[in-house]
Parts: structure tokens; sequence; C-alpha cells
């Protein structure tokens, strides 16, 4: 612990899971400069268009033209 | 923020989706008058019956026949 | 399950939660007319000011005339 | 409710998760007498290691000879 | 990781507390036994019944004699 | 969204919150550059010694000399 959930798009590109997990690590020890660095967990939940609503209406629909 | 997450069962029919993220919002915005309609997010998570237990048991084995 | 947890503001008024429940538990009820409405629980989870971010910034800094 | 949720690896094997759901609700259960165990839900969250980062690297980067 | 997440009642006495954490990693280290007991965190949440709806009903209103 | 949980002690100072929000907020920004920064929420949840297990033993047993 600390546990740090990331709810957001579908990421396809490893390198920016990478450097999210990171920079979010990097955020948090700079915050908390007695927890040690490896006690920081980092949860990617990927969630398609088609799962998230916004202002009552689906992502997927918002993109469309 | 708000931020409403639904736990539930996989979705196969996106119009179902579409139906639940408005109905949610809608139940938010009734209750929040203050609260624009926009800021309300509905984060649908699907959960396989292999994923799920219900009083000890998963739920994949509680429907079988 | 399924299991709706609102991420939201605090809530003073013991009759705004009534009514987010039974709204939010309508919706989905209305969405998935297989399920009994007694399956569906409602998590209120109250978030302070002080405890939730916008663009950066604290809710509680934000509302600062 | 209570709702139990267990953030963890992929599980390939079904067994697994029948012992893990059915180990946690005892676990519950004992520590809550007073509970039916009906009552009790469990949701399985499998994180596979490009998404889960500890220390500020992604376990698939840790696994790595 | 990984992470217990105990969604349940306002827990008043610290022993119970004490058990649940115990016992749900009690249970998770049986079940991955690749996985050291240190890994596993648990993070009790607490529910007062004005916050937890089930059914459509707040638990403070179903608890009235 | 994307919506940032972050799962952490309890922090008396409110300049502790504000600096976490604002920093882990930096990080997705630079992450995602597409995503508007008005658009990433953070949730800040305190969580007591009492209410955290980590390896079976609550944090707060841990720390008695």
């Amino acid at each position: 612990m600390p546990v740090i959930t990331f709810e957001g798009p579908v990421i396809e590109n490893l390198e920016v899971k990478r450097k999210l997990v990171q920079k979010l690590t990097d955020a948090a020890v700079e915050t908390f400069e007695k927890i040690p660095r490896e006690a920081f967990i980092v949860l990617i939940k990927e969630n398609p268009p088609t799962n998230v609503g916004s202002g009552g209406t689906l992502l997927i629909d918002r993109s469309k033209p």
C-alpha cells in the first residue's frame, strides 16, 4: 500500500503503460517521502468506449462524426 | 465527478449499455439537481460468471441444471 | 450482485440518500428485467471537497470566490 | 453485501477461482457470524502483468530474466 | 498486490478487524501458494447503514421494527 | 474520465492533498497528451491503520515498538 487505480481508456501501446506507472509512482513518492517506492502499487484499468458513459451517453456514441 | 461504477454481468447488447448509462445518469441527475448532467461518469464493469461468487459458490456453478 | 457504487459529494440529508438508492436501483431493474430487485446493492461513497481533484485542483480550492 | 473484491493476477484454472471464492467467503463468514453466507459476494478481478505496477515498474518487466 | 477490498458494515471492535484481515489473507495465501504472504494487502471499508441500499431501500430503513 | 483513485494513509495536511492531486494529474496529463487536463478526476481515499492489513496483520499492530 498505497494503491493507485487508474480507470482510463484502452491503452494499445505497452510503452504508454510503462510511462503511466512510472510517472504516477513518481508523483506519489514525491508526495509521501517516507513511504518506500516499492510499497506503491498501480492498477491500470482499461475501459472500452462501449463501457463508459459521460453525461448519460456512451463514449462510443459521442465520438461519431 | 460523480462517478457511478456498475459491477454487473457481461452485457452482449450495446443497446442495453446505452439504456443503463442513460437511466443511471437520469437517476443521479434527478437526485442532484445542482450538478450538471455532463459531470456524471458511468463505468460499466462486466464480470463473467466464472469470476463472481455468491454465498461462496461461483455463479457459473450455480446456474448448472 | 450487481453492485452499484456511487462516488459523489458528502450528502447531509438522509432523504437524498433514500432517493438516490431507490432511483439508481429503479434504473438498473428497468435495464435488467431478469435480475430480481433484491439482488441490487448500492454503495454510497461520500467524498469531501478536500479529497477530490478535478483538473489537478482540489474541489475545495475551486469553490473559493 | 458484504462485497469482497480480489484484485489479483490472471487465473487460468477455474478450480483456483472456486477455491478462492469459497475460502474468502469462509473467512468472512467466520468473522461475521450474524451475516448469512448467502449475503457475501466475491468479485475476482484479473490483472495482466502489463497492467500492474510495483515500485514504478510494470510486473511484466520485473519478471524478465 | 494482490489487494483484497472488503466492503462491509461498520466494525466497532478492533479484534474483529484483526481476525478479518488475518482470515482473508490466510484464504488468499492458501489459494496462491507461490505469492508470499507479505504481498497481500487488505483494505477494510466500513459502510454505515445510511449509505448502503439493498433492493432499493437503505439498510437503515430495513432494520426498523 | 479518467479517474485516478489513491488508496493511502490518513492525510492530516491539506497541502499534501493539494500536492498529491496536482502531481498525479500532471503524471496522467504527460502520459495522455490528447486528454484535456480538466477531464482528469482524482479521488483520495484515506485508510486508518486499523483498516489496512499487510501480510495478514493490521498496520496499527505493525507499527508498535
